[in-house]
């Protein structure tokens, strides 16, 4: 069992290994190179970051039947000894080179790799290998996704620590907001705050979108300042332990108009069907249209142009996708956000987002932040 | 003429897609898709970051005759039309559907891509585009690279100012290395202190390395003190209007000992035994044996590993490589780092770069910074 994790939350590497080899057998896979970051820390604990897709601080070689192991170079020979168990395997000439000398090694005949996350020019040189020794290439996506669907306590704990300090950082911010500051100094605030409190960073870049900026649901921040009198919305996340958050809030400085309230109490009612929907076995589109008809019959049904949530976890955006099109059903241990949002063009937007669980017997909110929730 | 650039220096952006467009139709190619931040950036001016390579900020389309074009989607508009004079088209459905409108519209037989910074899986979903209109697709490598080889004077003064901050950052955290802050405060400090004085961010993951830890070259930074008497590495770069800074500096906190000195010396006149072989139409690997032979003659030439250095532009490390291998010559215009290094497991190491330029008449160095070259 690793202990990759600094704090008391313990992860069972060992099985989840053992799990993916069951599901690489049963699919006659005989190895597979695991290259995307959080994939590869689900595995094996292992934290590093890559330095952009072509700067890989590491890749996992996981066949079916017999070791699996870290290859990595020497700069991270340290960090991957204490944080994984796995044994690490360095390469001097090149990852290619090593993994010409596995594939020469193992019996191996189908081999897989994770097409959504290796260069287009990787997979050439990884074709070129496996005809050299005679291999089928398999080129699969989201198949430790898959895995990482169902969260386990342990998981949920992480979680639940993040979404903690993601709103710690969030209230801290939000008393210095005082109609000076600029969209993209706000942002800068937050994502300064994040690592101050010991998060490795935000899980996507921060939105703050003030006045009709906030139509676009993923704005951009600008240099416009956060004035008085108008709509704010701050979506923001951080990683802590590996593990992301995802929050957003909507209030004015100053003093909210009547449209504003009305369209904010819509927003959050719309929010609170959403979370009263979600149970077991419920179908992802159902959750999602128990949301959309609040907002659709106070009439604001065109202005809610996107799916209600997502999933959250190792990655700030993962399945499930709480959509209108999705016949998927929701499982306990499922992370989703519940977040409707009305966006009007010419005059900005609305969105409340927090993050929940699904419980045997319905849907646990991780948040607690309740600010603006009551206008 | 775009403006993308908040500084005075003015970039030519429609030169430089013109000249694409001759490379195009001299190598049969109806027209490129750019998805390289760096390239785009080079060709458009358009500044936005990629989320990571699954979250692009957006495309472009340049047909080898006809308009050029930004594709991205609308939370970039504000920022794409404020930035790149070229037009920008809005998708809606994701970049596929856009695509497949414009492989329709145009009469585009031979269809190129950016193989180095294009996921498989995205491949995938190109080719079947491709099958679909009729179309052969081109995996290309260091195509917009290629044209990037040689700086302008616009960019060799956007990369001196880079340098210039990046040493200003550097004499302001130098003074307050104590002896006590671990190597990761140390490098948390600099790239704060980068953004604070205005870089887009580091250029790279700034390395603090000291005593033993100086042995790796690429050494991450670690939770060790960096401890009086012994030698410390900061490797350190940052981004300012896109031009990336790159420097090494070696130093002791206390007293350094006679090896320290010593070594410290050779590495010094290593560096300078290179610089002095920049000249227009040497070979590459001239210019390496020259740096080489100064740490050879000493007794320390298996101390030293790594090439001598490599290009820097609006990427951190691109062509061209100053390898003991590399056969190709220099040219004007051409920037490279000239970074020599003795790497001794268990003691530690010495390394130090500058940036210099390849002038008609030789070479003229970025830096000026001279802490601890004199000792």
């Amino acid at each position: 069992m690793g202990t990759g994790s600094e704090t008391a939350v313990s992860i069972n590497y060992d099985e989840r290994i053992k799990r993916l080899r069951i599901r690489l057998r049963r699919k006659r896979i005989d190895a597979i190179l695991i290259s995307r970051p959080e994939n590869r820390r689900y595995l094996s604990g292992y934290r590093a970051p890559d330095h952009g897709i072509s700067e890989t601080s590491g890749l996992l070689f996981i066949p079916a039947r017999g070791r699996a192991q870290l290859l990595t170079d020497s700069r991270y020979q340290l960090q991957a000894e204490k944080e994984t168990s796995l044994p690490v395997t360095l390469y001097r000439k090149g990852v290619l080179a090593l993994l010409n000398d596995l594939l020469g090694e193992n019996t191996i005949r189908r081999f897989a790799f994770e097409s959504h996350y290796t260069l287009h020019s990787f997979s050439v040189k990884l074709a070129t290998l496996a005809e050299k020794h005679k291999i089928e290439l398999v080129a699969v996506t989201d198949f430790v996704e898959q895995q990482r669907l169902i969260k386990s306590e342990e998981e949920i704990e992480l979680l639940r620590r993040s979404t903690a300090l993601n709103e710690e950082v969030f209230s801290h911010i939000y008393k210095l907001i005082n109609g000076d500051m600029t969209e993209i100094e706000t942002a800068a605030a937050i994502e300064s705050r994040m690592r101050q409190s010991g998060a490795e960073g935000p899980s996507f870049n921060t939105i703050v979108a003030s006045g009709e900026n906030g139509a676009l649901p993923h704005a951009v921040p600008t240099d416009k300042i956060i004035g008085k009198d108008q709509g704010v919305t701050i979506d923001m996340g951080l990683i802590l332990d590996g593990y992301c958050s995802d929050m957003t809030r909507n209030f004015v400085v100053g003093t909210a108009d009547e449209t504003y309230t009305r369209i904010h109490r819509i927003v959050r009612q719309a929010q609170l069907a959403g979370i009263g929907a979600v149970q077991p076995g419920r179908l992802m589109k159902e959750v999602d249209r128990a949301a959309r008809k609040v907002i659709a019959d106070s009439g604001y049904g065109k202005y809610f142009g996107h799916a209600l949530g997502h999933g959250v976890g190792l990655a700030v955006h993962e399945a499930p996708s709480l959509s209108f099109r999705s016949r998927r059903k929701l499982k306990p241990g499922m992370i989703i956000t519940i977040e409707p949002g009305i966006y009007i063009p010419g005059w900005g937007g609305v969105r409340l987002e927090n993050l929940a669980v699904v419980r045997e017997d319905g849907c646990e909110v991780l948040n607690h932040d309740t600010t603006f929730l009551y206008i």
